[in-house]
């Protein structure tokens, strides 16, 4: 029998993450001081990160070693498997060699713990007690819940207040892994309490729960920091974790890559997935396409601009060099919540404006029917999120057998779609809205998806 | 760097499953016609049953090949990982080895899939177009709709209302993998007519269902037929990969158990992981302890009796030889919805009658309790039913701690509890009912576990 799944065993685990950093031809601009328009300061950012992430974001070395106390909890579902896509290709009729790297087998399912961990770790290290952070649909509030209390630290998650009513599933695996989960706006920080003041029934943003958690973390300087689950440097770099076996594993398929494919919210799977491939084209001239997919309806890189933008709502963050669609632009109510912010961060906006990482836009009807398709062929229900990389892949995959070609296409799948199961009821009610109706090549693939399902 | 997860590579894979019928000194009884007494015919079954499951039913031949078709899709997500719960040990101070087999990796979250695969197979084999089934807590109606999928046969689910109401993502679950999901009692059937009949907002009951799945699939003998998820032998017969699996993997982490654990139902994930092992006892020599653990609501095996019984509510059924509280049993409302079967099937009966299984039975408390320290130790949050097997494990790491030894213990993680987190919800809230508060044990492991979290 052909083989479906490429297993590596622990032993072959990376050791080490990638810094795309060391390789870009153009380096990715520094943050600046709002204040000043000065690049930001490491003193800056102390009250913040924890130091060696604070050193990790700002570093230029190629290879960061991976901690062995984390490769440790890495090994509870790392690696993770490299499949080839039979199911979903008979289904297409392609001749294409679809595979996916799956990171939807994580404690959060989804590839967040890959960088949750070392953050728990390094503020561990520092005898940091206390973290707090904010999360909108959850994913990322799971992760870090996970992996703090793997050293013992403790964890407030802000999670947006409408999530966190209409996700109580999301919550509960927070509680369970035994952080604490605020409905944001609280009354705990002057924040908050301001936005309540104006509007008792303030249904919170991304934004304020932002502002609540680094307000709560810079008051106890001693013993607390604030994490992030994407966007920064440092998060990308935790998440090469996920490319670097993917090369080892197409290596084991006897198979290269012509496209890597990951969905784009704040850019970590993306970078996670396409990094290390990218590598091989800026240090070995391979020409390996990468291509980062949005929803149409939150199209900073396809329809954004290149510019200094602030990285929160509220414009509390340093300015970051980014493609954006402006910090107070306001995304539709798409099922993809990770895929909804209005920038992507300093080193991918770097490497789309050198030309070095495609673009690609897809509607959210087209990428349901792709998930449910994937969910029949190869028995995974995907996160809303990743069929937006799902969708991408069978354009592709398509595409080339219009014209006759087979190329060998990876795709990341981000995560497992389980607790996000009402997108798929919409979608199958059809009642599923869609936030980009003019678009030529989005009607005619969701036509052509629908008719094979 | 020790090793955490012993994983196989497909071509590792069992090729055949073990029928224990062939090694058991005294073999199960057969089922009766409740009419005659007398043996149920191949040709009784006939009409409700692919006549490949009816063989297997009634096989006394060791060893059944798994068809390669099967073993294809069992390579969606088997060989399934072995891990040694390193997080766990620690959080309990013992020194004994614990390991577990994590079926929580398939496309319905739980081992069901093992025997839905070849049950949607055999049916196709035989030209079956349409299968009916009844679900409860909705792993079943989940696993089957996945593998009816994939060789294209359409599936009537009919869920226990109660359920269907209060389980919307199990029923999501099954219309993305492409089924009919129905809440029963219905209009399409006399029997659920009849119930309405007597009370239209009648909420339904496992019996109900079963009696209108049977109904329907009875009506159309030419092409549609009836399948069940647990009980029966060919069930227990294909949740042995399970254990053959382990077996190689418990070799390559160069360990043999003392003790094997399962959380006990119908009987088949205990049978998928004790079988095999038991094959070792009943050939070999060996003295490995099988341990079957039920809940103290519904305690067929530890306080059922030997005879005689229907295995549904109504009566329709053919008379089992099994442990039973009574068909008409009513289990107390516990979260493991899938413990709640008033009875145990044929092979289990016997192998208990004869003293070569063990059986316990723990209360939800301690379960819950066991379910959060795994979860916060080893990052899967396991279902409900699934934390019956990790309570029973932990008290005889426990035990063993006490007594100053150092056991091997090996249990399986029948599913994950991510949709099922209600449970969890309850548990921290301190609003957890327990239906067995007289028990000594009970209260002191509780008690202990409770000091662990």
């Amino acid at each position: 029998m052909k083989t479906k799944k490429f297993t590596l065993s622990e032993s072959q685990m990376p050791t080490q993450w990638y810094n795309i950093v060391a390789d870009m031809p153009n380096k990715p601009l520094p943050p600046l001081d709002p204040a000043t328009h000065k690049p930001v300061t490491f003193e800056q950012m102390q009250t913040i990160f924890a130091d060696e992430l604070i050193r990790q974001e700002m570093s230029t070395e190629r290879f960061i070693d991976i901690p062995e106390e984390v490769q440790k909890i890495y090994g509870i579902w790392r690696p993770t498997p490299l499949v080839r896509a039979y199911g979903l290709e008979k289904a297409l009729g392609t001749t294409a060699k679809i595979f996916f790297k799956n990171e939807s087998v994580s404690p959060a399912g989804s590839h967040k713990p890959n960088t949750a961990v070392p953050q728990a770790y390094y503020n561990y290290k520092q005898g940091i007690k206390h973290l707090t952070t904010e999360t909108g649909a959850g994913q990322w509030g799971t992760a870090i819940s996970f992996a703090a209390q793997q050293f013992g630290i403790d964890v407030k998650v802000f999670m947006v207040r409408v999530s966190y009513d209409q996700k109580p599933y999301r919550r509960l695996m927070m509680n369970t892994f035994g952080a604490e989960c605020l409905s944001s706006p609280t009354t705990l920080t002057a924040s908050g309490r301001a936005a309540l003041a104006i509007d008792p029934n303030c249904s919170g943003s991304l934004g304020l729960a932002i502002s609540e958690a680094v307000e709560t973390a810079v008051q106890h300087p001693e013993d607390t920091r604030y994490c992030l689950g994407s966007v920064l440097n440092h998060v990308l770099l935790h998440q090469t974790v996920i490319g670097e076996e993917a090369i080892t594993q197409m290596e084991m398929a006897d198979a290269e890559p012509d496209i890597v494919i990951g969905c784009f919210g704040g850019g970590s799977n993306f970078a996670g997935i396409g990094f290390p491939f990218l590598r091989k084209n800026l240090t070995e001239g391979k020409r390996i396409r990468v291509v980062a997919v949005e929803p149409a309806s939150c199209p900073k890189l396809t329809r954004g601009v290149f510019q200094y933008d602030f990285g929160d709502v509220a414009g509390f963050t340093p300015l970051l060099p980014m493609y954006t669609l402006g910090h107070d632009f306001q995304p539709s109510d798409i099922h993809a919540g990770g895929l909804r912010y209005h920038g992507a961060g300093s080193i991918v906006s770097q490497l789309l404006k050198d030309g070095l990482i495609e673009a690609q836009s897809v509607a959210q009807n087209e990428t349901l029917a792709a998930g449910i398709l994937f969910a029949k062929s190869e028995g995974i229900i995907p996160a809303p999120e990743s069929t937006h990389a799902i969708a991408v892949a069978i354009r592709e995959a398509l595409r080339a057998k219009e014209a006759g070609q087979s190329p060998t296409i990876l795709f990341n799948l981000s995560g497992h779609g389980i607790i996000d199961l009402y997108a798929y009821e919409q979608y199958l009610a059809g009642s599923l809205k869609d936030y980009a109706p003019d678009d030529d090549e989005i009607a005619r693939t969701t036509s052509m998806l629908q008719n094979l399902l």
